[in-house]
């Protein structure tokens, strides 16, 4: 931490932040310039009780500048985190593809789909079985029964599923009946939600909050990692921003953030953040240009009767069409889908 | 719904975009301009599966024009609602205050802090028995015996006590030990702790989401009404923006908003949006003259020790000072303090 | 400045970071903490040259630590300026009340607002020449013959005038036939046209760009102060963010955020934010009791048939009530209206 | 343009609005729901005097529907644009690349870019000479003599240039010795500027301003288009959002959207939208993935001595790295580098 002073404040004021440091056992650092004195707080420990030092007499600012996350963080762990879902990998120099129908709606529906994952070379099968939906009078999914059918499906088609869990009261449920468990975009700090997921011991797909920071989306994985869980892959979904030509704003730039940051994988997700079905194969091939780790797209066998989503969701034919050419994106920026 | 069809469209495909209607069961009204044709769609009952329209060929545009809530909207119900929460009323033409720390730390803490906020003139005694903490390193709250001592104090002040309840875990406790539930703006739209909580049929502080619409955050508390829970109040805390002069920008244009589409009360919370002290009087201020019907504000006896928040907590001479000063403002724009 | 150092930075990297340090004729601070270096750099001259630090191994971060501005700073002159335009001042413990058409349309239109502008008390009159249009098909303004009319209602009426230079071609005759330039948010930082109307040594309202931070907006500030121009009225009028429930977001907090860091007078123009007539009163009162020395808003006899804003503009009467009321609150914040 | 009634508008309220249009020589059209009434108002010219018909009571909302441009809009041209620039060609299926150091800071500087860019396969190069920066203090670039090295060493390396032009005062010049003028992200809404400049009849590179939207950002290319220049090249440079990792976010679905809308070819700027140079070629592959018909980005002999933003230029071998994976992302998506 460091505590920056105004210009020319009184030697009295430097004191007093040196003793209010001293105070919580703590060694200051002076660092006196021509005009300015700032003053650094360093230790081992996390810094606590510094906050109110900004609240001090001739306080310019209060800079934190250590990193807040520590199992997350490439500082402490150089390499690559791969996370397996059954046969699937994430992770490294892969990109790995899962698709799937933003609700599943009935055994056929997701059967067709999975059918279309698995021919077209995709690696795991998503389906929403609880779904989170802003008007309390849209389709809320098929729960328990949708849950069954991405199970029976993922089993015939041979892909392992991914399904969101919506809270802890379905976790358990959820947790039976799929092998990765996706936490939303609304949740991502729903910090019970994390902790309990986490303790599942399954791997777990982290979407980032429609306006939370990198930092902030990192944090919510050491939440998940703090549980012993190190199997978190990060999913960036569309911020939300000004921009009103799409329904999120697809942030490429915090792929290589995250890369740099942390060790844990990360994927791309363009159809929510797309909105309308022509944008989402443009930003799916950005993100791997981008150095995405996977992609996840939404795939419905007749999009117009869908019963969520309906407009952003590819048929098998252009999904398919996707996977070809994100695997030569793939190939161009020196990764492979396996 | 509107389809706007592009410029010059064929007649084939807006006979296209009409069949298309018609199978839904519902009547297209064509409105045929000069160069651009447009076709209405209105009916009774929700619109269903018209989603995809936006996909068939020469279709520019698809717009919504129904109002996706109703329970909450003014359109249904002209009248303000009142909330009562024991002897406190929020809502028409009063100002009420919500006071007290940003965590439970200790009984002592609380119960300076509700001497003084009765003894300010305050309505309601807040504070935060479960934190949810952006980072897993910082303090979570006391949890229970945090309730029991806001619960106590509440009593021997005479003021009732909203808590903020974070998932449904520990809904039923908070509900036991508090007078009003608040839902905090990470739970904005989580939906399944809205519909739990709604129905305790407690009064229920709903915090508008960091980056929610309007729309959907009279949508958030349409959940709760549509579980036949009428108590909600509504809280502007502010937003995320590009700014970085402040921790969140508060929204005071949210508060006409508002009430322009909702019977609901409004309050404003400016000490989240603040983050330092500093701001926390003007933009309250700001908050009742642009028609809050509340202002909530964090206060500790003793800021520079607070386990979470401290820079933005006011003392207890700030806080009456405040009271002060929100009295001149409310009767200033033709409200009062009860 | 301050180089923070990744964790265990070897030694060789932070001497390789020194010595950069020295090179440019600076002092190097080192501060070791238990797992981390840290390296202040503090002159008194500019630091130049020093962006490139950030590339260096084993640094994790750069960060600026000195204020960009001198002399709009309020560390260098911590008295309030008043900024005096003709008869009426603007800065202190006064508000201002600023008011007209969004564009000038005929000598009547002006003659009535100008008048009303008068009657209500208002102390300058306002009104668009040159209209910078998103739509080049839309009203331009009525140019030269607007300034004409404008300049002499003004002293018919006795109200000095504030008009918008929207390039330096008509900054000569703007100047010629108004009291005060206004720079508008689009041109916030055309630096250019910031030095060329400093140069006229008239008062200058200067708007905040609708993306520009606080820092920006004073840096703009700066370019006209360094001129030898230090009449500037900083003028918050909305920011562009995600909401969609009005046109730009009133950013209140900028008010006590302008005054804390500089000692220039901030006026606040709800009418661009609002959008819509309804919004204007309550942001104008927001704004005034969040520490606004002055407020700036469109008045127009016949808003229905307006050529440029319609929607937005106050008719007379409204604007009578607006002045009352702001007078009310502005005396409930310690504030007159002279 | 479409009015939406109130649920239950009066019929009384109806035929006002019905009556406002007609006042104004247009056609109203009614649809009538089970609940609520909308009207149509299409017309061949376009629509002046109705926004104020939002103000009528009983008036829930009005649409605007019409596309506000024509002469860029794809509805009224579905070819695409090739812009032509001396021998070099920006637009369908090709990626141009211009590049170049941020400021011209000497010969010597220049002329080692431009062999860069020259062996490395560019095809423009680009420099800047009057620099518009945020601060007074900042260097403001060499100004003419810039333009006369950036103009000579274009012809000694066989690369046509293009340069920013900041105002109308330095147009001509600017005009008179480079081949394409360049409207920076603070100009794109500089009206007087745009007009200007389209007037030389040179190829215009203009860049989206910050916070601008699509629709902004094309209507500002109409002003160009409308003085009869058709040679505007439309460049996506980053928006300003609530994202702290990066100093813009590159919004890489603008590119798809421009291109639905827009018969103008689309390129793409990394490198302010990066920051820092280890996000210029992730964000450069990531926009061409997604469509740009070319990249333009920041190359300096020497980053770390650089008068203007060190940290994000590239040196000639990160460069000529990235034109080589450019040509690879290029292919994968159907497109050439010449």
């Amino acid at each position: 931490m460091i505590v920056i002073m105004k210009v020319n404040a009184p030697q009295k004021a430097i004191d007093r932040v040196q003793q209010e440091i001293e105070k919580l056992s703590y060694t200051p650092h002076l660092v006196e310039g021509a005009t300015r004195t700032v003053i650094g707080v360093l230790g081992k420990k996390p810094l606590r009780g510094m906050q109110h030092l900004q609240s001090l007499p001739e306080v310019s600012d209060v800079l934190e500048i250590s990193t807040p996350y520590k199992l997350a963080s490439r500082e402490w762990q150089p390499k690559d985190t791969i996370v397996n879902v059954g046969p699937a990998r994430i992770g490294g120099d892969t990109v790995t593809i899962i698709a799937g129908p933003c609700s599943i709606e009935s055994y056929e529906q997701i059967k067709i789909v999975g059918e279309a994952v698995k021919a077209s070379g995709g690696h795991l099968l998503r389906g929403g079985a609880f779904k989170p939906r802003t008007s309390p009078y849209a389709f809320q999914g098929l729960g328990v029964e949708g849950l069954k059918m991405i199970s029976q499906v993922g089993k015939e088609v041979g892909l392992p599923t991914v399904v969101e869990v919506t809270d802890t009261d379905v976790l358990e449920v959820t947790a039976e009946y799929t092998d990765m468990l996706q936490i939303g975009t609304r949740n991502m700090q729903n910090f019970t939600l994390l902790k309990a997921a986490a303790r599942t011991k399954m791997p777990i797909l982290l979407k980032r909050g429609m306006s939370a920071t990198i930092k902030e989306t990192i944090l919510a994985a050491e939440y998940i990692l703090n549980e012993g869980n190190k199997q978190v892959v990060l999913c960036e979904r569309g911020i939300r921003t000004f921009v009103d030509h799409t329904r999120n704003t697809l942030d490429v730039s915090a792929i290589p953030a995250f890369h740099r940051l942390s060790h844990l994988p990360v994927i791309v997700d363009p159809s929510h953040a797309a909105g309308k079905r022509h944008k989402v194969l443009p930003l799916a091939l950005a993100g791997v240009a981008a150095g995405a780790q996977g992609v996840m797209v939404e795939v419905h066998p007749n999009p117009e009767v869908a019963l969520s989503d309906g407009p952003q969701q590819l048929v098998p034919e252009d999904f398919q069409d996707l996977v070809e050419r994100v695997r030569i994106v793939a190939k161009a920026v020196g990764k492979g889908i396996e």
